[in-house]
Parts: structure tokens; C-alpha cells; sequence
């Protein structure tokens, strides 16, 4: 009688101290949030004296953010809870909030406090130097700070490198870290790992590289084919026309209209203007997505705006009661790119998307678009040409660009590459695996801002996450029996219900590979992906 | 020689603390200000399902404010400099920094914390209770919440009733408080005192109501001789075209551009789009105003722009450098209105001003200006009438609907007015003082939001801003030897840099009534407003 008693009180005490970590951690989120609307509102509607100020209030909300999520009484709350009933039952949503923030607060309790300023300030410095050095193709004026980085980085791995082992919760299975990749891949996409990726992208690389020539060669062989006079009598080659006049009032219209249409909800989100787009998740039921516009570019808002609605989408789908809690946090970066990518290519760029909306696209841009037809649209909107700059890659070569940063990213950690040597290597691998060379480091190796922002094992999860899509579409496809015919009508809720409950609604309540396997029932691989360029791609020139 | 380093030592200690002091505080303003930012988006751009967020991140941002603001360290800290030398010269900022905080400090600490919860339950509930009583004119549903709220801020009044007391700088003079009334008022008003409000008012009542009456009566006759077929030949007075079509597109354009050039400094500030027109100052540098657009109403987003514009340009003219002090504060509500209504009607409803922007005004708004004259513009602008709503109140009689309301709240709370008599007692102060009657509750004693909210002591300070206004815009006139030919050119600089240098740099180093006292080298006093209705409505109609 006494012991049962006792257990239940015990029983009972776990279940506060649960309660008491979701309360910490909700804190923390809250804290979180502001800090995502302000930084919103410093990318829209700031004044620009308002600046200085800004950066105040946000140093200030991420020192008492720091504060709260590092708080030791996690620690305690983490230890009362991991060998108690309340994760007794790994499935549990229970089991997975613990698990994941076990997985945080190891990782930043690991990192001393030295150094988490040290890259703090490094990468402050680095960004400034960068926007410098990128501007004027100067290399050798960033070299010394990304030096200084990789050194930090390197220190931030090694300290890292057994965080997973500091848990009670030895039945949690999580692949040890091995390189020294890992433990920054893990922090973008946990559960990823340097050894698997190598293997995936060797295999995606083998066939890409040919396909994406074969492709690249068949475009313009069509392309020189089918020059027409065109528009104010200039000649224009087929994807031209998306760069005709597109008045930017009806653009933004004509996206927020396919927006909604394809479910993104405007009383839970907004669209505004940016010179960099972006979608932030200032909470539940706000959601909010940006692009810019340019007049004589129809596909930089239009494909911009569908990528970042489906990132919307996304966090419009995670479950608002969890909000705060992992498993009510989108799971990893690669599972986000997914749903962007998802919804601009495998959705956007289809043929059948553009069956119903091409009719309405020629109501909205008469001018522009009165004598083009759906077929020469839908070819233009999927345009491939081996190119220099990766966020203006099309969807086949621009895997290729990812592939290529992997590569020098892990050999510039590893120290197998020096810094020095980045530029030659860099120019090298674009010659080798996309025919194309930069004229100088601007459109080199200076072009991504990441590398300066120490943000190491972040490139590898663009590529996850076209993979994800590609797998993650295939299989909606199968469940529902062919979306094409759905689309060509303007329905989009089938795919969307299927995405939520397969994906959104989950948050981190299963790792990024679990949940794609799961949703998928295979494991993840490169193959669907590489499938539906043939497809898409055979049916426009017979390749 | 001991002794003087002991005294350098305790000097310099006392200096140390001094600067703990302010960066306790400068946290607290910058928490603030995150609020500010967030209150602001709420109302111009947060999508409609984010509000249930939005009210979790104010009160964690409130309540951590609340913390800093009321940590028992700024006690001690002000304990320590207040005997000590960097308060010496009374006059110094530090001393006026010391004095605000203390008064700040008093009063916070000097709130039991049941009390401050209570009346926050109190008055969000009776908020929401207000908004339905009001929509169906039902004072009976509202009544019992208005008892709860008069009870708890005479709980608060009688809490604070010796807060001055509580400090060491008795050198500091404060008038004591007597009345229940008196640290409420004080609270907005600080210095402003029952018994001198209550003579002040009486002078100006005594002046108003006859002029108000006299000046109504030449209107009226005024419009009835001069009807005049315009417009789509309707009858129309001679206000009325104040009505007629002006495109809000063609508004928004041209009371930016009035704005810009009376000194409203878009890079450091913003004019957006709500409900219910506000100013509120995110930080230096970062001043945000709104206003709201009716195509038949000009007036409405004119002169609601104009006013908040005056109090935009008060908060970018304080000293960036003292943020989070009181010094780089706005000193009170009286002064800060003081500004609005000088800009919106000083200025704004001069003819000088129009003599410049009128002719500016036909060209953008041809439709509905081009059989006006400016004389007829100016009179409309000018237009007297007695009304109901204290909102909508002209210039001339917006005074009397605060002397009612000063009188009804403090009989409330002194127990003199029951609150189930206020509805009659309301509308026979109107049918006194104004000669009209409310035919229902939500015109008369429910319109206002103020009492839900628990503002008593708040209204006053509205007829306070109106009598510095006419105070300081005189004394500014007679400084820059008359302004309307500046005004007439287009030129508002030098107005905007008299009221910098004598009302806006100076933040809360001197009490309100020092601070008009200081800049017009005369005491407050209801005259010069009362003048400059004579010299306005003299001109406009003889009398």
C-alpha cells in the first residue's frame, strides 16, 4: 500500500516537472517570437534611422532568450523526467519533446561561453568584410576571417562531439557523432550524418551530372529550333518571354491569388515586399512570407513567392496547441526546403498547375502573354541552363551547385583544403561538374553569404530537401491517385491535407529520415527525384 | 589625506552606481520599446488569427518589464546616490534622472501587487463589457464594472497617497498630494494638483461658455446666409464641402507631403493605416503614426495627421542619447498633447497655413475644390458647432466636454456622484454646458473608453495640452516676431526649432508647469487660448 503510494506521488511529482520544463520552454519560444517580428519588421517596414535601435532590442531579447534556454533547472527538469514513465512509451509526443530538447540544451551547455561570442563576433565582423569583399570580387580581404571561422568551427565540433552521449535516456538511438562534420550537419538536420550523405550524394551525383548535359543540351537545341519573332517584333529565344513587361500591381495580385488558392491562409499570414525573401513563423496563426518584384521578371516573385508559401504552408500546418515545445517546431531545415521546393517545382512548374492557371495568367498580363501559348510557358518556366550562381539555378543543375559546396565545405573543416586554396578549387569543380567557369571569386566562391555567417553543414540540407520533395510527391501522388487531374482543375487541397497530416503536423515528434520513411515507406533515396526530371523532361523534348 | 581619497573613493563608487542605475533602466525602456513595436504591428499589419499570440508575447514582455522596472536594486541604488554629490546641483540631469526615477520607483513599489492584478482583471474585463454596453446604449450592464473600477483606483489613490514621501532628496519639492484625486492625476500630469486644476478650469469656464455660445451663434447665422449651390448643384453650407469627394489616394499623398514639410522626418519615422489613429515611438529614430482615410471626410485624416504629427515630431525631437532615461522621455501627457493640438490647430487651422497650402490643395483635389475659395476653406476648416461626441468637437467647444468630464470624476470617485446617477448627471451637464442632450447612453456618458480602462485623471490633461498649446504658440509668435508669414511661405522650421529647443531637448528634466513656465516666462494661465479664439473667430466672422 505505502509503495503504491509512493510511486503514484512520485508519478505525479514527474508530471510537474514535465509541466514545469514545457513551461520554460514556452517562455523561451515566446521570447523567440518577438524577436522574429521585429526582425520581420526590420526587413519591411523599419525606418532606416530606426537601425541602431533595433540591433538594441534584439541583443537584448537573445541575451535574455540565451538566459532562459540554458537555464540549469532544464538540466534538472530533463534528468527528474528521462527515467521516469512519462517517456516510457519512445513514441510518445511526451518521449520526443524530451529527447529534442535533451538534444538542445546538450548542445548549448557544450559550447563555452568564450566561444559561442568568439563566433558571435567573428561572424558579425566576417558578414560586413564579405558584403565588401563580394563587392569588389576581393578574396583575399575575406580570407583571414574565414580562416578565423573554420577555426571556430572546428572548436565548436570537438566540443560537441559527444553531446549526445550526456543523457540518461540511453534508449533514445541516435547514430554516434563520427567526423567533424557531424555535430554542425546535426545541428541543421538532426540525425544526419557526414558518412550517409557522402553516400547518397555520390550515388545522386552519378546521375545527375549526365542527365542534367543530356537536358541542358536538348534545351538548346530546342531553344536555337524555335527563336520566333516575338514580342515588339524583337526575337526572342522561348523562356524570354518571362522577362516581357509584367506590370508588378498585377503580379502581386495574380501570386496572392495562386497563394490562396493552393491554401495558404492570409488570416493566418501576410505577403509583403523585401529585397531578400523570407518566411518567418512570428507564432501561431502568423506566418509570414516576402518576395520582391521586378517588372520585366515574371518568375523571380511568382516561383519566389511559391517556394516561401510552401515553407508558409509548413508552419501554417504544425500544431498550434504544441506551439513552444519541439513537437510543435518544424523538424529540420531539410524537411522545410522540402516543402518550398515542393510546392515551386513539383506543383508550380507542372504542366497541369499551368493548365488551369495559364488561361488566367493571359486574362491578368494580356500584353505580355497574348501570344504565347501553354506549351511554350510551360517550357519556358522550366528553362535549364548550367549556371554560375546557385539561387538563380534551375531545377536540375541547381543540386549540382550543392553537391560542389559539400564537397570544399567538408574539406575546408577537415583541413584538406586550404582556405588559400578555395578560389582554384572552387573554379575547378564548376569546370568539372558544370561546364561553366567564374570570371572572378564574386561569382565564385564569394557569392553565398553562409560560409561568413559560420554556418558549415547548412548547403547539404537544400539538396535533402529537393530529395525529400521529389520522394514526398511521388508518394502523394501514388496515395491519391494522380494530382495531375486535381491541379489541371485548381485543386490543391488533396496534396495539402496528404502533406499535412504526413509531415506537418508531426513537428519533430519523429527525426527528418523517420518521418520521410514513414510518410514515404521507403528510405530516403535519390532515385524519385532523378525520376521526375525524366519524366518532366522527356515530355518536353522527347530526352 | 586619507580622508580625501575616502571621499574620491565614495565618489567614484556613487558615480558606479549611478551608471547601474541608468543600465537597469535603459533595459526596462528597451523591453518597452520591443512592446511598442508589437502593439504597433497589432494594430497596422498583424493578420486577424495572430491575436491570441500577440496577447502571450505582450504579457511576457510586460511582465519581465514589470521585474526589471520593480527590482529592489534600483531602490537601493537610488537610496545610495540620492545623499551623494551627483544630485548636488538640483538643476543637473543626473539630479532630474534621480527624481523622475524615484517618483517612478515610489509609486510602483508602493502598489501592493493584488491590487495592480486586480485592477488589470478589472479593467480588461470591463473594457470588453464597455464595447457591448455601448453598442446597445445599455449603461445598467456597464455599471457594476465602473463600481469595481472607482473602488480599486481609490484603493490605488490611497496606496500612493505618501509615495512622495518615500525618498531621502527631500530637497526635491513636491506639492503633497491631498485630494483622492491627486496621485492619479499625477500620474500624467506630474506636479498637477486637484486644487489647482480646479481653479484653472474654473477661469476658463468662465471665459468659454459665453465665447463658445457667442461664436457658435455667428457660424450658424454666418451659414444660413450663405448657402450656396455647389456641387452637383446640392445645397451645401459652407463646411460642407468638407464632405465632398476626396480621393484617398490623392489624401495620402498630400498629408505625407504636409507632413514632411512641417518637419516630419520619414527616415526616422512612419505613417500607416489603423482604426483608431495613434502615435507611438519604438525607439530613437523609429517614431510611427497612423491615421485612417474616409473619401467624404477630409477633415478626418487631415487634421488627425497633422495632430499626431505634432506628437511624432515632439518624439523625434527628444535627445536621442538620453533613451531610456527620463531625460529622453516625454515629460507628460499635457505637454505631449500640448504639441498635437499646436500642429493641428495653431498651425494647421490657420489662414496663413492655408495661404500657402491651399492653392497646393486645389491642384490635387480639382473635383472638389475648384469652385472653393480660400476664405471659404479657411471658415470650413474653422467650423463651430455644439455636439455630443467629445471626438468629433471642434476646437472651440472640445474644452467643455473635458470640464464635464473633470467634474464627474472626481465626484466619482469621491463618492459625491453614485455612479447610478452618472447618465443623468451627464446629460444635464451637456444640456448646462453645451445645450444639447444625449438621446441615448452611448452618445452621453459611454462614449469615451477611458473609465473601462481605469484613466481617471486623464482627462484634464487633454484641456491642459489645449492651454499650453495657445500658451507656447504665442510666446514662440511673439519670439520669432510672427510666424504667419512663415507660414504663408511654406516655412515651418522655425517653429519646429523653438519648440525643440524649449520643449522637446529637455525631455523630463523640468515638471510640466516648469517647463511652460521656463519657455513662455509666464505661468500657466487658460488666457492666451482664450485669445487666440478671439483673434481667430474676430477675423472669421467680426464678433
Amino acid at each position: 500500500m505505502s509503495s503504491e503510494v509512493n510511486s503514484e506521488n512520485n508519478s505525479c511529482l514527474k508530471a510537474d516537472f514535465y509541466q514545469e520544463l514545457m513551461a520554460i520552454v514556452d517562455e523561451a519560444a515566446v521570447l523567440a517570437s518577438c524577436s522574429a517580428l521585429l526582425g520581420w519588421d526590420e526587413q519591411t517596414f523599419m525606418p532606416p534611422e530606426g537601425a541602431v535601435h533595433r540591433s538594441n532590442q534584439l541583443a537584448l531579447l537573445a541575451g535574455l532568450h540565451h538566459e532562459k534556454s540554458t537555464n540549469p533547472r532544464i538540466g534538472e527538469l530533463l534528468d527528474a523526467v528521462e527515467d521516469s514513465r512519462i517517456i516510457h512509451d519512445q513514441a510518445s509526443p511526451e518521449a520526443a519533446n524530451v529527447r529534442e530538447l535533451r538534444r538542445l540544451y546538450n548542445r548549448q551547455t557544450r559550447l563555452p561561453r568564450t566561444l559561442v561570442e568568439a563566433l558571435a563576433r567573428a561572424t558579425s565582423l566576417a558578414q560586413q568584410v564579405w558584403v565588401s569583399s563580394r563587392a569588389s570580387a576581393d578574396f583575399a580581404s575575406f580570407r583571414p576571417h574565414l580562416e578565423t571561422i573554420i577555426r571556430l568551427k572546428r572548436e565548436e565540433a570537438s566540443c560537441l562531439m559527444h553531446a549526445l552521449e550526456d543523457s540518461k535516456s540511453s534508449h533514445i538511438p541516435q547514430s554516434p557523432f563520427v567526423s567533424v562534420y557531424d555535430p554542425l550537419l546535426d545541428d541543421y538536420e538532426p540525425g544526419a550524418r557526414n558518412a550517409a550523405l557522402v553516400t547518397l550524394f555520390e550515388g545522386l551525383r552519378k546521375d545527375l551530372v549526365p542527365l542534367a548535359a543530356e537536358i541542358s543540351e536538348a534545351v538548346r537545341r530546342h531553344a536555337n529550333g524555335k527563336s520566333f519573332r516575338g514580342h515588339q517584333d524583337r526575337t526572342e529565344s522561348p523562356h524570354s518571354v518571362l522577362t516581357r513587361e509584367y506590370p508588378i500591381d498585377r503580379q502581386r495580385v495574380f501570386v496572392e491569388m495562386v497563394a490562396a488558392a493552393v491554401g495558404f491562409d492570409f488570416r493566418r499570414g501576410r505577403l509583403d515586399v523585401t529585397a531578400h525573401p523570407f518566411c518567418t513563423g512570428v507564432g501561431p496563426g502568423d506566418i509570414r512570407i516576402t518576395t520582391r518584384y521586378d517588372v520585366r521578371q515574371f518568375s523571380d516573385a511568382f516561383f519566389g513567392v511559391l517556394h516561401e508559401v510552401g515553407h508558409g504552408l509548413y508552419e501554417q500546418g504544425l500544431d498550434p496547441d504544441r506551439f513552444g515545445t519541439p513537437l510543435g517546431d518544424a523538424v529540420s531545415l531539410g524537411v522545410h526546403e522540402s516543402q518550398s521546393r515542393l510546392w515551386e517545382n513539383a506543383v508550380g512548374r507542372s504542366k497541369a498547375f499551368w493548365t488551369y492557371w495559364f488561361p488566367l495568367a493571359r486574362q491578368v498580363f494580356p500584353q505580355a502573354l497574348h501570344d504565347v501559348t501553354l506549351d511554350q510557358f510551360h517550357a519556358a518556366v522550366n528553362h535549364v541552363v548550367p549556371s554560375l550562381i546557385r539561387v538563380q539555378a534551375d531545377e536540375v543543375t541547381y543540386n549540382l551547385h550543392i553537391l560542389i559546396r559539400f564537397e570544399l565545405e567538408r574539406a575546408l573543416l577537415t583541413g584538406d583544403l586550404p582556405v588559400a586554396d578555395l578560389p582554384s578549387a572552387w573554379n575547378a569543380k564548376y569546370r568539372e561538374t558544370l561546364g561553366v567557369v567564374p570570371s572572378n571569386d564574386a561569382e565564385g566562391c564569394l557569392q553565398d553569404i553562409h560560409w561568413s555567417a559560420g554556418l558549415f553543414g547548412y548547403f547539404p540540407t537544400y539538396t535533402l530537401g529537393n530529395l525529400y520533395a521529389a520522394q514526398l510527391f511521388a508518394r502523394a501522388d501514388a496515395d491519391l491517385g494522380g494530382l495531375d487531374l486535381a491541379f489541371a482543375r485548381g485543386e490543391f487541397a488533396g496534396l495539402l491535407g496528404w502533406l499535412r497530416e504526413n509531415v506537418h503536423r508531426h513537428g519533430k515528434r519523429y527525426s527528418p529520415s523517420a518521418l520521410i520513411e514513414r510518410a514515404t515507406a521507403t528510405p530516403l533515396d535519390h532515385r524519385p527525384f532523378i525520376e521526375s526530371l525524366r519524366r518532366k523532361y522527356g515530355e518536353l523534348y522527347g530526352i
